[in-house]
């Protein structure tokens, strides 16, 4: 912990959970089957933004979290206080003690944060004692959904910036100060440049950029002297924001300071525009900037951008080089959650033996996968071709891939592939991380480089076509096998007497 | 701090900002006008959701942050490494030094937390220096705006839920760990009854609630085992998960253990469905329960509510009398942010005398309003009628309110009313908060108080109607003179000369 009371990005304490998860701790230890071994899956069913790919992210958050999992004495204290319908103690005291003495013993498989990943296969696999893989489940969900859902976020918005610098702005309007830290590790994940956010530079390295507000300008009588004390102050971080009163105007005038700066062997960054017709005003700043010598001076816009808004400044013409993404970057905007689920997937029943298992829905495609699961990702040279989820206990050595069938049961026709990688690789052995960590900026290249190895079909902003992730031939067979039996089941319940 | 490693809801530290915060304190150092004495107020423009109110919210906690403001020498460390484009520091030595000196002088009004507020209105009016009234800017933003959406949706879920109890449940989906934190604050006090987030329950004392999952069920052999064994484990605590196979299914298992609960002189609390076609499932769970003589127990409804689909529900004829609402009342579903912002509007010249100021827009409605702002509530009865915002250093003795005008320069036609309040009181000065603390409990009271006071016509969903926000008229005339000088200021700039 550091010397300013902060705890870093994440809070580590172990009640980050929902009660639930705890009461079903308790009916599990209750039933003498709170250490049978079951292994759950963490996955979401739809790509974010109508996009055709996701960015995992906050895996190594997640992991923090879990390597840091330890109830404390007021942790129990707290939980001795909850009460039931009678007024009773909701828990009780030898249960306290056992969760006082618990030592997380989970094992973990997860995608190297910044894969590139798709709806349905697993981010993580979690495997170990059943209360505990219970437990966990809620803390695993906040952080990698979040972080997930702002890395492709802000891959789409680097994508519709073409290679241009995207800095991510939006602390202010962020949900939450850790919505905000965690947004800005996220966002950088996905490919932004830079933040606002202090804070983030200084607990993640991310490079932080910034420079005056309008009130700024407000401060003093005029905007020229406004721009000249600026100047004056920082001569090495000059972006001047020109619209406090006219555009055109401040532009003007960081022309004057850009002049003044140019004498005294100085280079005026260049100038921001934060309201208006953005297209318009940065084609006219853009004329004004290069008559007057100052060709390389960037023009950077910010308000209300997205991707959607990228595009279209950039079909309008916009001669703008630096983009500032705020409120829609760090809030999702359109969409403000990622729905990523974390399924039981087999269980460990009163004989010792693993017994896959599902959960049915009447939307077929919400009806989870069972098994232990692996996915293969096969490549046509540098580029991404297909996905396929496998149980390692059920296809060893691994079958023909060219028989593996769509998760609604068609045949998938794939073309050759020349190799493929497996997505999950062990992180955690019995509550102990494994190996080492990368670092955020390799975390970041790693997304960069997967996303320029998706079909471009899939990089659009909207896409259609869901990416083929494929079920291997067997677990597909154990996965229709489990529906029958579900179904038997439920169906000799349903007509059985309901008399009193 | 707590013995977890837990720095409680919100982190503490200074550096929770953005970059050009810290880079006008450094300009404004150098040209020695930080500590000029300026007033800062922040304000939303448009109440969220597009219903007629919000729930002010956070008020509590960005003072707490205020309060611990404390600039360390790992942060000073930190902003000793930036660097401008010439690769030299962004900061000297001698402003390091000072803000590692700097302890915060602030003074803070602001409305009570759980007040119904409206667009345009100061929730916070901050004074004091220049170079710390920016600094705190964006930390102020990110806890208010984050927490008065958050209260806000949670009113108007109440609201749709007409009386009956809502539960928030969204820790899962949240935007980032403090994203979950913060928003079960906020929605407690929006209205919310109690939440999953255990650690909000330790943290804030708010209820929490919870019993059992799918995995639950699907970790038995079949679902009447696993409801048989939940029954033993918590027979006070009885909510079951009805639909993990089949839902009518579901109900009659739960009416057997309900039975068994019943001869052990125990009480099933009710049912909880999570998915399909919730007005037609609750109907036949609610006949179905009845039947069997629990006309008592509840149904609890989860998946994807907010207040739009809680009303279509009751309007089908729901037999639903709990709400379990997440991710859209967690994240503000389709409406991600508030949008609130901090305006300067005076600031003292180099005379020592205080001017006030404004930011003009093109669009008239965004330009801010100048001078050191109280905001006075008006009500029939004990209904609130309208707000006026004036300055109390042109307003007193107060003008009568007959003679206020819009924020767009029309009359005003208010009825007689009978009394009035102050809504922003002193609750910091000189960096040291004054008074007793409201609990979270009494904010929420606050809260559900005033929207009850609300005419109907701004608690429903849906209010195409703004509220009668008002300026009193010398600052109307303030206002006017203001715009006219920047007009001809910004105007005499675009004629002159940009010649080199």
């Amino acid at each position: 912990m550091d010397d300013d009371g902060l705890a870093g990005p994440t809070p580590t304490g172990a009640l980050l959970t929902d009660l639930y998860q705890l009461t079903m701790g308790y009916g599990y230890w209750k039933s003498a089957r709170h250490n049978r071994r079951s292994v759950f899956h963490l996955f979401f069913r739809k790509t974010p933004f109508g996009g055709g790919f996701a960015v995992a992210a906050g895996i190594g958050p997640a992991l923090d979290w879990l390597a840091n999992f330890q109830v404390t004495s007021s942790d129990i204290a707290y939980l001795a206080t909850l009460s039931g319908n009678d007024g009773k103690p909701l828990f009780d005291q030898p249960f306290l003690n056992a969760i006082g003495d618990m030592r997380l013993e989970v094992d973990v498989d997860a995608v190297d944060e910044g894969s590139v990943v798709f709806a349905h296969e697993p981010l993580m696999r979690i495997s170990g004692p059943l209360w505990q893989c219970q437990w966990i489940e809620t803390a695993l969900l906040a952080i990698v959904n979040f972080q997930t859902l702002i890395a492709t976020k802000a891959a789409r918005i680097c994508h519709a910036a073409g290679g241009e610098d995207v800095l991510e702005f939006g602390l202010r309007r962020a949900q939450g100060v850790d919505g905000g830290l965690s947004a800005s590790r996220a966002a950088y994940i996905g490919g932004c440049a830079a933040t606002s956010n202090v804070l983030a530079g200084k607990l993640y390295g991310i490079p932080v950029r910034g420079t005056h507000a309008h009130s700024w300008v407000m401060s003093f009588d005029t905007e020229l002297e406004a721009f000249e004390h600026y100047a004056a102050a920082m001569p090495n971080n000059c972006v001047f924001l020109v619209d406090t009163y006219n555009t055109i105007v401040g532009v003007h005038n960081a022309i004057k300071i850009g002049r003044k700066l140019e004498k005294l062997g100085r280079r005026m960054v260049g100038v921001r525009l934060d309201s208006g017709d953005l297209a318009a005003l940065s084609i006219q700043a853009r004329q004004l900037l290069d008559a007057s010598g100052f060709q390389d001076a960037r023009i950077v816009a910010s308000n209300d951008l997205d991707e959607y808004r990228i595009q279209t400044l950039k079909h309008e013409g916009a001669k703008i080089s630096l983009w500032g993404v705020g409120t829609r970057l760090v809030t999702g905007g359109d969409q403000g959650a990622l729905g990523g689920v974390y399924k039981l997937a087999s269980i460990e029943d009163g004989q010792g033996k693993m017994q896959p298992c599902i959960k049915l829905s009447q939307d077929a495609v919400k009806t989870s996968t069972p098994g232990v699961q692996q996915v293969r990702r096969y490549f046509h040279g540098d580029q991404i071709s297909h996905d396929v989820i496998y149980d390692p206990s059920l296809a060893i050595p691994f079958v023909n891939d060219a028989c593996c069938v769509t998760l609604m049961g068609s045949s998938s026709d794939q073309s050759p592939t020349d190799h493929h990688v497996e997505l999950l690789s062990p992180v955690m052995r019995n509550g102990t991380r494994l190996g080492n960590q990368p670092s955020l900026i390799q975390v970041r290249q790693a997304a960069i480089d997967q996303v320029g190895k998706l079909p471009v079909t899939f990089r659009q902003l909207s896409c259609d076509r869901a990416f083929d992730v494929l079920l291997e031939p067997q677990l597909w067979q154990l996965k229709q096998s489990l529906i029958e039996e579900a179904k038997a089941d439920s169906t000799s319940v349903i007509h059985g007497p309901a008399t009193r």
